[in-house]
């Protein structure tokens, strides 16, 4: 088996061809629990909003004719035939020449069409005073002038914040249909590779790919599944590759990949389904042994070990496939523009990502430096990654003190730095 | 009791004055909850990272002095003494005069000081032949070199992302001390409210606030105790209050204050503790009947009963102070350019917030309308709304097609229209 690089818009088209991400269906979901989740239906009111006609002022409920003609100096006399409270349907009706007490929100009684503000009536004893006239349906919010039954409120694909949740409470949703989280699982492979928080012998190194990976998931609002570390053996590798496929829509594995002479996922994930491995290697730097392949419809995304580039690949070609799984509209990507510290030169032949860490300098200005990569300063990079700058194939450099857009890894980078 | 409306600007400084928020004090989570959360310590690395010295390429761990002089044509010879995989330290010593084949990542053996990329070598037998000599160090990354042991790796009041989380992982650490989630109780008052998924009664509405807010809650990063509905009388209240004051660090309550002729909340809250209503009615638009009680320290916010009001009051009280108390360093507002369709006035002597609906047009300019309001209008305006222009006191109003900062109140608005 050859690596056969492709460039990055290959890459692209080949996913595009062979992947064709949709939502997975849709559960209910109680309303404390669909913050952040994805609307799977478009909402129909159950109900006219508001149900029944309301004041919107404190006052008089009366016939607008009976106040026709009132003046500040000769008001009109209406006889108080009730007082009509909240959460109640009235039982006065509101006949020619009467009136009745009402309260913001409280029902219109029959009868009546219009709300006097309190502020332009006076009362004595059972005689109300109107001192100024109100013209039909004033100050009376009438059933469904709001929302009508039968009404679409939300729209399939909205995000849930707490202005949609407020919505379905009006309409007296308990619970909502959103879209399924797309289940993700995740293993990390390679002899050297500890578990965190477990013993480190001689020679190993912590994993960090899996936990990564799996936080980087739950940002895109997917469900991880830590399958933690599988030795880098073709019996283990097999195992852990077919419990994934079977627990999860997406598998995303790292390390194993081009770490050393052996290459063992690709070998494996061509003998589980079809087509196999539709791209090995990738034009790009860094992540060049990037390798995916589709088995019988679910993508396999085997990310390189090094933790900074798994990031980066993830968030070009796992990210935009999880989040329109996860039924969200768009890509979504957060830029800012950001001058140059330094010339940055590409990979030659091969399209470049410059992680760089952004900082405010004193004149205003966003300045993009590049952070430390290679083998060397893995840790560091992650520290200090903010988001990335891309070097086209055909570009020769990208000149110092340039303006340039950084794409961010991070929206709190974006808050911090053009809030 | 009288309602004495103070300023925007006046009711921030009496906040500011009578309410320090700060962090509750720390919790750990292990790293698979950790995303999202907010970094309580500077994480201090326990071991040098990498632990042992590296190779960063596939090839031979050589003493660079014996490659010194070796050229294309004339290669120098060194003994082959072992072979070196990741995961294991070495066995072998590289002494004068031989190499070790050595993959990517593994450990460099002892006596050797740097590796020889393969595609610089010939092997015969148990000869490897160098074509290109190495400098010292070359292609090693050091123990030590990206991490120092005892180095601060990451800094407290961090958002713990993908990237923070592969630095934990990477010193080893299975938990993480985050800051404790400010819990936030929450309860809606009112005789004509029912809870949502209920039966609706004649003269009834369904509660928007309680889910409404519970979901703001969640968007600032802590943690909602949704208490449903306290009918409005006095000692309900005064029940809810104390067992919100017990259970919560910042309670919510909404409805029940100006909404008709009982005003029962801010009386109650001032039977409390001290220094009970701190601030009783803002000259604010909407949001006027906003009040604000310190009860032996934790802050309560009354918020008017329309759903869009209370929001908008959220959002400018509640949501800076709970995120300084979820240990968040700033208040992050989203903004964007938009021109106006309308002229719009403000409600004289008030600030005025004018929540608008934000369409991008066919020319790529970003048109603010605003949505309608007061009672009429609430859910339509809860659906609609994308944003709000602030209109200061001074101002006469805000013209037709000027262009004005809306500021944002979900971030899938901004990636919509910037991104």
């Amino acid at each position: 088996m050859f690596r056969k690089l492709v460039s990055v818009d290959e890459a692209e088209r080949i996913l595009a061809e062979n992947l064709k991400p949709k939502p997975l269906g849709k559960e209910p979901v109680p309303l404390s629990e669909a913050c952040n989740r994805v609307l799977a239906v478009d909402v129909v009111s159950p109900l006219n909003i508001p149900p029944f006609s309301r004041s919107t002022v404190d006052g008089y409920a009366v016939r607008a004719a009976d106040t026709f003609g009132a003046e500040e100096d000769h008001p009109i006399a209406l006889k108080l035939v009730g007082r009509i409270s909240v959460g109640r349907m009235p039982k006065v009706r509101v006949v020619k020449g009467s009136a009745a007490e009402i309260v913001t929100g409280a029902p219109v009684p029959d009868g009546a069409d219009a709300t006097v503000m309190v502020e332009y009536t006076a009362r004595k004893d059972n005689v109300v005073l109107v001192h100024q006239p109100v013209s039909l349906g004033e100050n009376v919010m009438k059933a469904g002038s709001d929302i009508r039954k039968g009404e679409v409120v939300l729209k399939r694909g909205l995000v849930l914040s707490a202005f949609e949740i407020g919505v379905l409470a009006a309409i007296g949703s308990a619970t909502v249909e959103v879209y399924k989280q797309p289940r993700v699982a995740i293993f990390s492979s390679g002899a050297e590779i500890v578990e965190p928080g477990k013993p480190l012998a001689e020679g190993k190194i912590f994993d960090i790919n899996a936990h990564a990976l799996s936080a980087a998931v739950v940002q895109c609002g997917a469900d991880p599944l830590n399958m933690g570390i599988v030795q880098d053996e073709r019996e283990q590798i097999e195992t852990a590759l077919k419990k994934a496929l079977t627990m999860a829509d997406v598998v995303i594995t790292s390390g194993g990949v081009s770490v050393g002479p052996t290459d063992i996922i690709p070998k494996v994930l061509d003998t589980l389904g079809k087509p196999g491995v539709i791209v090995y290697g990738v034009a790009i730097r860094p992540g060049k042994p990037t390798t995916v392949a589709v088995v019988d419809g679910k993508p396999v995304f085997s990310l390189p070990g090094h933790p900074a580039s798994a990031l980066l690949i993830f968030h070009l070609f796992v990210r935009p496939l999880l989040l329109r799984i996860a039924g969200r509209r768009g890509h979504f990507p957060l830029k800012l523009k950001a001058v140059t510290s330094q010339r940055l030169f590409p990979s030659r032949g091969r399209r470049t990502y410059v992680t760089v860490t952004l900082k405010r300098t004193k004149s205003g200005a966003i300045v993009a430096s590049p952070v430390p990569t290679g083998l060397s300063g893995a840790i560091t990079t992650l520290a200090k990654a903010d988001g990335f700058i891309v070097i086209h194939e055909s570009q020769q450099f990208v000149d110092k003190e340039q303006v340039v857009e950084v794409e961010l890894f991070k929206p709190e980078v974006y808050y911090s730095l053009a809030g």
